[in-house]
């Protein structure tokens, strides 16, 4: 089973990564750009066939492991 | 307008994070996870008000900067 977890910044939390695009953009002359976010997507191929108890984990998974939940959202989609 | 941009890795190029996060999730005793790949998630802002010219103009900023084509592939929405 595919589960794809998506990990963004928390609203209001500095994105450096997102910054240097921004600025990089318009130095290549894309101007037009008010803001530029930049997060992480992960793809999990795990062995359970339960999608409740997939989701379950993966969310125990971005609790431990993925994502900082003191500065980052995950949001997990079981395809 | 809001435009999302999913970069993920062409299959078969070898993902050192995603190894990297499968053998933490290991180690952390989640068995049954067969394989994770990592990649970004990039979400502009853009002034433009035309969905094809911004999506135009994004795939223009994917291929010049935001994604190395050679390895990975990118996939645009627009919000």
């Amino acid at each position: 089973m595919q589960v794809r977890v998506d990990i963004t910044l928390k609203t209001g939390v500095l994105d450096p990564q997102g910054e240097a695009v921004h600025h990089a953009l318009g130095t290549l002359g894309f101007d037009g750009v008010n803001s530029v976010r930049q997060g992480k997507v992960i793809l999990l191929d795990l062995a359970e066939t339960d999608p409740a108890k997939a989701e379950a984990d993966v969310a125990a998974m971005c609790e431990k492991l993925l994502a900082n939940t003191v500065i980052e959202n995950y949001a997990i989609t079981v395809l």
